[in-house]
């Protein structure tokens, strides 16, 4: 079950409320991503704390560890992992596009070898509805076949990104068919492909939004593409998409893609960005991003921004978060992961409290000449 | 500042309590260790919910890094680690004595090469109490030599052991002296020596004794002994040392040790095994340990230790702290941190509530029997 109510627009930008089986969503919305069934370096507490909404879990990898038996056995991803609200979780689509040589692609899924323990499998629609239901996640997705970038070394033809898209339209209707069978009570989304083309774009909203599902996505983006590629997408897709239902961009971004894919009609967003640049001491900020090992803050008091509420910024320094990142302290990772998905939620919650306000526009100006200045 | 006050006594097990310049301390405590002003693994908010009352830094390990000008521009070190209440600091002399052979001991001092960037440095009595003023710790221990086991390969004799004792000794007088000179207000600690010898033992508790410090320490076990050697120690020398003045055994030791130390009239303990055995999934139930990474563990919907009141079993099972550590994913490391660390907190909170109510002795053999029982 999913409804969604549009509460308001500016321009392309919406702002919406999600209601899923685990509670609502106020959108635009960022989503932490848990591939193992764990935002990585943070306790679900803290998701809770910054005011996280949804978070992601991988089909894909979950199925890998610990295995169906086990989510089976607790019903499901939510009490597994401690997270009572709603969970979103990808095909395993992606994640074996990942895999790239290892696996071969037909009509009926995909084949590929176990990258735990080399075992031989197979992941069809069926099978990626099969564990989307066990898992019970609040959003599944359809198994697509994610076209990339390049294929064999040159950039994908249009011919071929043709063929992958009309694949992944035969394999939404299966997963929508058996999805429907299971009698899974929760949201079926489906995801534009297409490739870098406008009117293989075209061609797949047409198809899916005759399907009427509950929600879509814009899938085939973040794969290896120059960002001006991916901001012609971003431009061109999203409102494209039907008005009354959610829209998802998959895999982006930096904290200005977010905002600009607002300002093209999207919805809901997810980006491994927040927590894989945290473990390198990249950290995000109102006033631009920041080294954290560099030399320059090893004696500065001040708080990584001092205009955040994280629970980072409210108790440490600079200094001894630099400290910590050189001693190679895991405080430093999981300050850090803390601080930067803070700085993602929080994001998104100025950007609806200014879209409630009906000032999304001089927001989003004052965002950008904000991260612009630079850090002190 | 330090006042101890003996509340009640059981045998040689005592219940008291310490009064510092950052708050007061229930004792018998055990101590978690935070080297480089980190617990590892854990927030300072896990450790105030789950009742710890005092925390340790390494004065040495602080000294390189982040150094003294940025502690002291913090005005100390709990500022600098967002903790507001007690901390003891270590004199720098077992790391120090850690080195082997890198190190040159000499009357004045220790020489030895830095282990960050190999700068000679060198530590001395003064230098250690200068250290630990601007670390502002409650607790200062003495700079000490610490006796080793072995000496190039054999059991350290009598004679050796004692020139170590004494030099200890002298050592104590020339910190007590700086400490004085430097109007420390916080307060210092003697360190006893005199390796696996009860005369020696006895020679520096009496000597040490005399300079009438607000408390005293057992140095020089948990050096490479075999454990009935640090037992026999154990069952030696703490009770020799003034009853009105706190008695900490340094770097002991498992949850058994503890409570025979508190047996044998121990008030403080200190040890990283519960952070260290976390990190190697190792953990610590009321009924025995258990290995996380265990195939067993993989299904078990239960928590660690149903008796159990930490954050990490209120929330999480066997099998998904099994999946976390499979994964290799940082949870698994800071739900284990959190369960260890609560537990030998929480096995001190109960052994202070038995002897607050005289019932220690059945306590005891409760807890004997309870952890020799294994884990289902």
């Amino acid at each position: 079950m999913l409804s969604f109510e549009l509460l308001k627009t500016e321009g392309l930008a919406r702002r919406g409320r999600l209601t899923l089986n685990h509670g609502t969503v106020e959108t635009p919305v960022f989503m932490p991503v848990g591939t193992y069934g764990t935002v990585k370096g943070v306790l679900p507490r803290s998701l809770e704390e910054m005011g996280a909404q949804i978070i992601l879990g991988n089909t894909f990898h979950l199925w890998m560890r610990p295995g169906l038996d086990v989510l089976k056995a607790f019903g499901g991803l939510h009490r597994f992992e401690a997270w009572p609200r709603p969970i979103l979780t990808d095909s395993g689509g992606f994640q074996v596009w990942s895999l790239g040589e290892m696996r071969k692609i037909s009509e009926e899924g995909v084949k590929f070898a176990s990258p735990v323990n080399g075992d031989k499998l197979f992941l069809t629609p069926e099978i990626s509805m099969q564990i989307q239901s066990v898992l019970n996640s609040d959003i599944v997705m359809q198994f697509d076949d994610c076209t990339p970038y390049e294929t064999k070394g040159h950039v994908t033809t249009e011919a071929e990104a043709r063929l992958s898209m009309e694949l992944s339209l035969r394999w939404a209707r299966r997963s929508r068919d058996e999805f429907t069978r299971l009698q899974n009570p929760n949201a079926l989304f489906g995801i534009v492909q297409g490739g870098m083309y406008e009117n293989l774009r075209e061609a797949s909203v047409e198809a899916l939004a005759a399907l009427d599902l509950p929600g879509y996505a814009i899938g085939g983006v973040s794969v290896g593409e120059p960002k001006p590629e991916m901001q012609r997408i971003m431009a061109h897709t999203p409102r494209r998409l039907p008005a009354h239902k959610p829209r998802y961009l998959m895999g982006v971004g930096t904290p200005e893609d977010l905002v600009e894919g607002v300002a093209c009609g999207v919805d809901m967003f997810d980006c491994v960005m927040p927590t894989r640049n945290a473990r390198n001491g990249h950290l995000f900020t109102r006033f631009g991003d920041l080294k954290i090992r560099n030399a320059r803050h090893r004696g500065d008091e001040r708080a990584l921004d001092p205009t955040c509420a994280c629970h980072t910024c409210a108790h440490f320094s600079r200094a001894y978060l630099h400290h910590l990142e050189r001693c190679g302290e895991m405080l430093a990772p999981m300050l850090a992961s803390i601080h930067n998905l803070h700085f993602y939620v929080n994001l998104m919650r100025e950007l609806r409290g200014a879209l409630d306000e009906g000032r999304f526009e001089s927001w989003r100006r004052q965002f950008a000449s904000d991260r612009a200045r630079g850090i002190d």
